[in-house]
């Protein structure tokens, strides 16, 4: 399968692009296609690299505009979890269809995700084309540990086999739902499986406050000595970290992603100490969270959040400027997020096509208009391993894919849809 | 010219519209179309009132992503004050034209414009078939008080004859750039003339500190004592305000219109005290501010932000909801502004049809989807006193007008534009 680009601009030239194979092997001014190859026709559009959500539980779509407003802790115990003990592999599946979709549209192209039911989360992410790291939720701290290490282990290997864009984790859930021998157990499992661990770290302020009452060391000391502190770890979040925390994190080279904007949601008091983090020369990258507690899945709304809460903190506009963000955005700053390291021939043919003649983008400084112009409805084509999952704004099988998860949703007797159940989804549905 | 439009959602039931000579006149599910009806099919879309702009310098998006992640004074100094000062009529009223239609594809029908040349922006405004209040900055600091008078009668003159949809109004620019006799000849005049003042307040601590040590009182008191505040004056900013500020502004009946992303944007150090001046009483609406300092005219992101800033700064993900976010974007909370009071017959037939079968709009609450999952792409058609702007997508016009823009940017020497000189503005520019 071989795929050309035609008339894009990239770094002010008109250039075409050729992939096969999954691989860019032909990019500059003088591309010609073949016979053979698979048209895109990219005139007077912007060749750039797509987005990595950093964090996500994907399949949460589902649960949009759900109990919104309502305080973190009711939201979760009388909304949220009653329906996630309802949910089933299908549920997920098409909960997780959606959000790939959503990311389609506007230019993420890969996530990581953690959910529950993460082999279907899997085969949605194949089934999609897109490529992402998924794990189960692990908690043990109201469970049986030795049935969450057996679930872990089965769930690792069935996701060996679903696909080769889509790797599996392990994602311990947080430090105070996961006890301290799984915690052990699951480094070591990690190291073993040679798999990256993602888990939520210093979220909100209590999760510090009873870290430290109950070990007398703050969340990142302990997670450095239970083994998970390591450079295949993604931590979300990392809200509350201390200057202290932010060096060992560095000398241990973890990651961590960002989730700008469902923290103001959930309101948890705090900026990510993003400059710190940079000056302690952190790898940083961006997420969404939840569509649930975000709620959207467009990066392009959530990378401006993310510079004007920096340039807030700091009283500084120039705290943090437009070509940093879309570093970060892109997962350039982070690379065990899995980003192409950049659009040459011999990486992977992951590109998003832009529409050049969005207003949005067709004054000043590119960086700038990305940023703080542009949303998601800039994305005319988005290209993962050269394969078209968007072709200028039709994603293939989008409707059917809405009409299934408004099935899922109705089925776990989420709030009446706003669209009356007679309605068929309209043609709106890939834009 | 009357309108009908059939299917649309409201309310959770299918219903029509009807409008004549502007004004809705039959609403509800039995409303039947007739021959010499322009036709909207509203198939599945949802119907819902427009959102109002309460403060922008429009024609700004000529200076989009120029200098950007400047500090504050270097971006004005070096950057924007030059330019200004060779933009001519016609910059004006391309620049604007280029803003009504980015806000009439993201659902905006009417905003207040503080802007040079403003007899071309309400020309703009004019054709672009939008509502506007639009008014020159009156600055007599650094030039003669005379002249400025002079000149602001000459714009109120020349503004009352160019379309009943365009106000004007009277615009000192700041407390520090107009002098006392002069913004109590703006307070005589604006009465006098019965035309609406609009004035930046308090966006800076250096404004407070400054006007404290000059007057020995605050902003706001000072802006009382020279007959400003009334219940025609719209305070933009007043992020510095103090409560007892506030209480004053409350009892005069003044509107304050946020504008939180170019508040982050310029990071001038503090959020819009809205739970306090909700609390007060004030009348209160939003504004993406201009262009340059934003950089989109986005108003769904800019809720967006807004209720995500209440929340964080709050500490209480349940300190504002969306409805009551939506009802301020909508400009329900601040009559002044000139939002229609509601989707009824009688009242001026301004409204959108929103994409039903966006993934965004499909889950749970309306107004969550609306605030928090939704951008402007999910605005389907557009409509401003029965004339349909923007039918599905499609802006008549919208290319020329983008062209003609970046022929005025080109112009001005702005930076290079993104696309090269040679390529032809893309079928994107509607959308």
């Amino acid at each position: 399968m071989s795929l050309a680009v035609t008339g894009a601009v990239h770094a002010g030239q008109t250039i075409g692009l050729r992939a096969e194979a999954g691989v860019i092997v032909e990019l500059g001014p003088d591309v010609q296609p073949r016979p053979e190859d698979e048209r895109l026709d990219g005139a007077g559009a912007l060749l750039v690299s797509p987005l990595i959500n950093g964090h996500t539980h994907a399949a949460m779509t589902l649960f949009r505009g759900y109990g919104d407003d309502l305080p973190l802790m009711r939201w979760l115990e009388e909304k949220i979890w009653p329906i996630e003990r309802r949910l089933d592999p299908e549920d997920v599946y098409w909960g997780t269809r959606l959000a790939c979709l959503e990311m389609v549209r506007s230019g993420t192209v890969r996530f990581w995700d953690m959910y529950w039911h993460p082999e279907a989360a899997a085969r949605a992410v194949r089934d999609a084309g897109l490529r992402a790291t998924v794990a189960a939720p692990l908690i043990d701290v109201d469970s049986n540990p030795e049935a969450m290490r057996e679930a872990a282990l089965r769930s690792l290997d069935e996701l060996a086999e679903i696909d080769e864009r889509v790797h599996a984790g392990l994602a311990p859930h947080a430090i105070y739902t996961v006890s301290e021998p799984s915690l052990r157990w699951i480094a070591e499992t990690a190291a073993e499986k040679g798999v990256p661990v993602q888990i939520h770290l210093s979220e909100t302020e209590p999760e510090v406050t009873d870290c430290v009452s109950a070990r007398g060391e703050r969340p990142a000391h302990y997670l450095d000595r239970v083994g998970l502190l390591t450079p295949h770890t993604v931590l979300a979040h990392g809200v509350w970290l201390d200057r202290e925390e932010l060096q060992l994190i560095a000398a241990r080279g973890a990651v961590i992603v960002t989730n700008p904007v469902a923290n103001l949601k959930l309101a948890v008091g705090r900026v990510f100490p993003y400059l710190e983090a940079r000056a302690a020369g952190i790898q940083v990258g961006l997420g969404t969270d939840g569509p649930g507690s975000n709620n959207s899945l467009d990066l392009f709304a959530d990378m401006k959040v993310f510079a004007l809460m920096q340039k807030h903190e700091a009283r500084d506009s120039a705290a943090i400027n437009a070509e940093e963000t879309w570093e970060i955005a892109t997962g350039r700053r982070a690379p065990l997020l899995g980003a192409a390291p950049g659009l040459e021939v011999g990486q992977p043919a992951d590109f998003l096509l832009l529409r050049a003649g969005a207003p949005e983008l067709s004054f000043g400084e590119l960086p700038a208009a990305l940023v703080y112009a542009a949303s998601g409805a800039v994305v005319q084509s988005t290209v993962v391993a050269g394969q078209v999952l968007m072709r200028d704004g039709e994603i293939e099988g989008a409707e059917e894919v809405l009409a299934r998860a408004l099935e899922r949703a109705r089925r776990l007797g989420l709030a009446a849809p706003i669209v009356p159940a007679s309605t068929p989804p309209s043609a709106g549905a890939s834009r």
